[in-house]
């Protein structure tokens, strides 16, 4: 029985959707609902392709409340920039939760997980960091280090950033982008630990596999978000980091203890307690504890149901219809 | 960077793909493949939603030496069919195998899977079938009761199929379709003992939860495909059936063991041995041993992978572009 299926650009969704308060609100219910518990989302399924130096990762997740679920596919090749491509690339499916019929296909690049990803370090802000931000800072310089601070802005509005990254071109270029938001100061800093020292909000947006923050940097005034660890073997905080802060939050345990900060904190026999989850501090509306708070994210598929289920609700008459 | 993205419905996917020798012939490379070992195929990821009554699998494969790789998304819903609507649904998305960037999106409602599956029962039936088939039985009256009858006629060209279900409307309903094929001749059999007894070669189709076909029926002149079995808990084959047969054949160990007829027989303490894989008996090129074989099908994300790539050699300009 042929139905209508909506189909959707990069082009068109980058249009529809913008990196604002509705899509971090959107996010927001999304680990609320994990906490919950009521949420089904199974293991990732991960395929490696060494042949090709390739990988590819399908998730997803069954939010009750929520018109759809997402099927999101998320290919990384890494020989494509050799080819003039990005290495990132992808699309979602979002199917109805009540029939699983596709709705919707988003051919989205990956733009869709640059949002969400994004957006869920403004849910951290909003609950984690220093209720007054001035400076913030950012490790890495690519996609990520722009967006989170774009999102962490939404939530704090400072007006200073200090970028870190290997590739001093790249931070330049990192800077001049962000400097260009109104009212926005963006200067490159001298080293990793510059930027902790000097923010009160800092986010890590590496696929580092060797820390990049140390515990002597930390302050009582801070909350470090980081979101480039999502595989097992990458970290950017150093476990003695992660044990020194005065609390350290996950966006899903399971995930974190695999492929967080806290796999290695944990195998350095770290942090041995069963850590709250940022859903938790959200459903319970606690005020941000004292102290140097460390978030740490990988990324769940509740959040990919979450902003294709927004998108579709945004996207008016824009894209393709296909009858199949 | 925007690339072109070929998108095909339900419709347009038939007209170009029928049930064929060509589509028998790249499943059988599929298997072959599996068989030497280079396959990479992770486990399906799959997800349950009893809240919805509803289910989702998806099956992914890479096969050297194919251009492109399949993610085949599919949902099961079984309130469907009181709103009137099917219960199995679903689309597959092809990715290049070199840059990950997606190919084609395949909006076929389960067409694919069902081709590549009655073309997976040809391929046992081409390697495992009796030389002479004069009768051909189908246990089961739903889509892949006629698919698999039209498909095992590619490869051994009786005139006369026996049927047997649950429900005499159905059968006859099934009869009355498969009539229709040019020189077949199709009846309903009184029972399935009926069928297995008078065939030199048959398919059973159900999604039964207790065993239809019985040790004491079996031949030495008879091939069993057994292909309904996808699930923990189905079986169509009794335990001893599958023990007193000749040769047992699985498409994949790994999911027989688990979701096939295998299961119940090793929980009976029956086979407990390491069986052959098809495509090592396809690899090897033996002729067929006599006697009565088994060949448990279960479906591998292999065969997606071999139709999807077959589909996109096939389609021309079939279909509607979208840069993306």
């Amino acid at each position: 029985m042929p139905h209508d299926i909506r189909i959707l650009t990069e082009v068109e969704l980058r249009a529809a959707l913008p990196l604002d308060r509705a899509a971090v609100d959107v996010v927001e219910t999304a680990f609320a609902a994990l906490a919950r518990g009521d949420v089904v989302m199974p293991p990732i399924l991960s395929m490696d392709l060494p042949q090709a130096n390739g990988e590819v990762d399908v998730k997803t997740a069954y939010i009750p409340g929520f018109d759809g679920f997402a099927i999101k596919v998320s290919p990384g090749f890494f020989d494509n920039p050799a080819l003039g491509l990005p290495s990132l690339n992808g699309l979602m499916v979002l199917l109805s939760a009540q029939t699983g019929l596709v709705q919707a296909v988003f051919l989205d690049n990956g733009y869709l997980t640059d949002l969400r990803t994004a957006a869920a370090g403004a849910v951290a802000a909003r609950h984690l960091a220093p209720a007054q931000v001035s400076v913030a800072g950012v490790l890495g310089t690519g996609v990520q280090a722009r967006m989170q601070i774009r999102a962490a802005r939404l939530e704090r509005p400072f007006d200073d950033v200090l970028i870190w990254g290997r590739n001093p071109d790249h931070a330049a270029a990192c800077a001049a982008d962000l400097s260009q938001d109104p009212g926005l100061t963006a200067r490159v800093a001298g080293s990793a630990e510059d930027v902790v020292r000097r923010a009160q909000l800092v986010v890590t947006t590496t696929p580092a596999r060797s820390p990049l923050v140390r515990a002597e940097w930390l302050h009582p005034d801070l909350l470090i978000t980081a979101m480039g660890s999502d595989q097992p073997g990458k970290g950017e905080i150093a476990p003695q980091a992660l044990a020194a802060a005065d609390l350290y939050v996950c966006d899903r345990f399971s995930q974190c203890e695999t492929s967080g900060e806290l796999e290695a904190a944990r195998a350095a026999g770290l942090m041995p307690d069963t850590p709250p989850e940022l859903g938790q501090l959200i459903a319970r509306a606690l005020p941000r504890p004292p102290g140097c708070v460390i978030c740490d994210l990988t990324g769940t598929g509740a959040q990919d149901t979450a902003i294709a289920s927004h998108a579709l609700g945004l996207l008016g008459d824009a894209g393709t219809v296909i009858r199949a």
